[in-house]
């Protein structure tokens, strides 16, 4: 087992009818800003709930966060934290939301350009607005972690960051809220967990053996439940064990200890940046390849992934390899997130130009084992036409 | 999967070497309390690597914290706290030290008898000093969670509180200090995080599948490294597993969004009040018979836990109950730890007492039905003659 330092103090209160804790949760006398997106809390019930539970609180809206939350809707966001004087936020629906006020928490308070946050990928953070959030799509774990991810669209670029000032203070989980959510983001949802949870596994042995195990059960789970969220979507108990599976994928836990990979993201980063394609179908697209084009370096895990995941114990290895890999590829497009680049529309002629911001990007020794060179980032996409 | 509230602020500093970090882990300035047992810490070197990162911090000492921490000993460290104007603790040792220095945070800070923080269960907590924890024996989660037993000598009375103002700042995990623990320990510790994770998976089904899944990963790498830590003691990766599975078995993760039992463990502190067992002795003891008592309540999760844990898929269903019930108490034995209240000196005649003190600590419905009324938890006695 590596060393670490595993620290996270979000509170998160899980369950039908948390939404009503808000009262409690959020500090009396705050000034609030609800951060949302693009409205379908309005449809579903959540905000008329939230606004419920925080009558009594002064609460100002700002809405109108994409998929993929860009700067510069976030700096909009940032002036009205700043001219209405908010000392409190909380952000109501899934990632991007709640990736989006992180931004808003840390910048609103830095003297400098906020966009600097992403260039220093978080180093320059000293201090962040206090925020909550209320979930509404569980896939990046963002409502139990100090990351983020913000793309600024006039540049095309896509940057993460992370510090210690932007963990949520609390999450609300209320799994009965995803029951109305559209079949892609369902999908993408857990394909994103799925890959979460394999960026952090997928690596060599270290002998973590309570990491390898709790990575499994995640991995089974979605495995078990994410199908049926499509088949019987008003399942409780399937949207409850996704949801708590999502946040669990990458909330620290499973990574603290091990080698970690995400090249797979970083690639899948540029894709969306360059091509627009959902977070998810990035990673749909790349991670098989990844993992046949480094099937060498990560020989024991795929093994003991084909075993103890999709149970796989006969014929010789790299027939078993072959057969998990697989094995996943076809659980993503059970969930409806197709695996190829041309499924997407894209052609061989499109991956000179994803090398391109790679390497602008500095993104030339990526994975656990910095190996991950632009030629190898060339041929995993290649793989992936 | 039932509601729940998970919150756990407690940041773990993980591997060798980690002791050095308490020097920007304490606060600058602060007036320290060295809260520690019976001296060990001064024969394996935790003591002085403690004492060479604290160089430049005001460090007081409180020894002598025995097994089972006293309130009449808690006491007297309380008296040194609030002469000496201490304003910060580090308990330094096993789950004794640390429940030891959770009650002294807490008591330090009440303006009523301490003891009424047992009487309460921690309901009266207001504040308590902040502290960490250096941990030296992995067994009971302590340095992880928000609880603590401590037991007052004169009347026989073994109580725990629970508060959320007492989870440890930090604590750090060094699994190298782990290597010269007396066999004695090393079996008790790892059938007390066994018995943790049993209380909170062994139950009904509530379809929480990551939470059986992650109990269940506990249980096999106690299964795989326990034996190993007896027959190799200085293998660092056998000692880190089991430091961090025990740790894991009892910071509130696996219990968030189930049902939980707790029966074995309040039958075993009337047993250790009375009769002076080790803590995990008496779960030892108890525990099979608890399960073979009431079988037919926790039938579904007993036969989960003979296939998911011990591999049992043949035969009738009590005969793989049985099996795995067995397996597991040749597994406590495998760890030194005995199994019956006669490999104690005790008999018959010594059950009468511990029924008297179980119906004055009003002990009566017990466990996740409360259906453990005093004739179950007679019959569990006799069974464990």
């Amino acid at each position: 087992m590596l060393n670490f330092d595993f620290y996270n103090p979000t509170q998160i209160l899980f369950g039908q009818g948390q939404i009503a804790s808000l009262a409690k949760q959020v500090p009396a006398g705050a000034r609030v800003l609800l951060v949302y997106g693009g409205g379908s809390i309005k449809h579903n019930g959540v905000f008329d709930e939230v606004m419920a539970a925080l009558a009594g609180h002064t609460v100002a809206e700002f809405s109108g966060i994409e998929p993929n939350p860009s700067y510069e809707t976030l700096m909009r966001a940032i002036a009205q934290v700043r001219q209405e004087k908010i000392d409190f936020l909380l952000a109501v629906g899934g990632g991007s939301v709640i990736d989006g006020t992180k931004f808003i928490a840390a910048g609103a308070l830095l003297d400098e350009d906020p966009w600097t946050i992403l260039e220093k990928h978080g180093a320059n953070i000293v201090a962040a607005l206090p925020f909550g959030a209320v979930l509404t799509l569980p896939a990046t774990g963002s409502e139990m972690n100090s990351a983020s991810v913000v793309t600024r669209r006039a540049t095309h670029e896509k940057f993460a960051f992370m510090s210690r000032k932007v963990y949520p203070q609390f999450a609300i989980l209320d799994p009965s809220k995803t029951y109305s959510l559209p079949v892609r983001q369902v999908g993408n949802g857990v394909v994103d967990a799925f890959a979460h949870v394999m960026e952090q596994y997928m690596t060599y042995p270290v002998n973590a053996k309570v990491q390898d195990r709790f990575a499994e059960g995640l991995l089974l789970t979605l495995i078990e439940e994410g199908p049926k969220a499509l088949s019987d979507p008003d399942d409780y108990d399937v949207r409850a064990n996704i949801m708590w599976t999502a946040t669990l994928a990458l909330n620290g836990l499973i990574g603290a200890g091990v080698p970690q990979d995400w090249a797979t993201h970083m690639i899948g980063h540029e894709l969306t940046a360059l091509y627009n394609l959902d977070h998810a179908q990035t990673l749909a697209v790349v991670m098989p390849s990844m993992l046949r084009v480094r099937k060498e370096g990560k020989r024991a895990k795929l093994l003991q992934f084909a075993e103890r995941v999709w149970n796989l114990k006969g014929g010789d290895e790299d027939t078993r390899i072959e057969a998990a890999i697989t094995r996943m590829e076809e659980f993503f497009e059970q969930m409806g997130v197709k695996t190829r680049l041309g499924d997407y529309g894209l052609k061989a002629a499109d991956i000179d130009a994803v090398l391109v911001v790679l390497e602008k990007h500095r993104m030339l020794k990526m994975g656990e084992n910095r190996d991950v060179t632009l030629a190898v980032s060339r041929k995993v996409l290649e793989m992936s036409l």
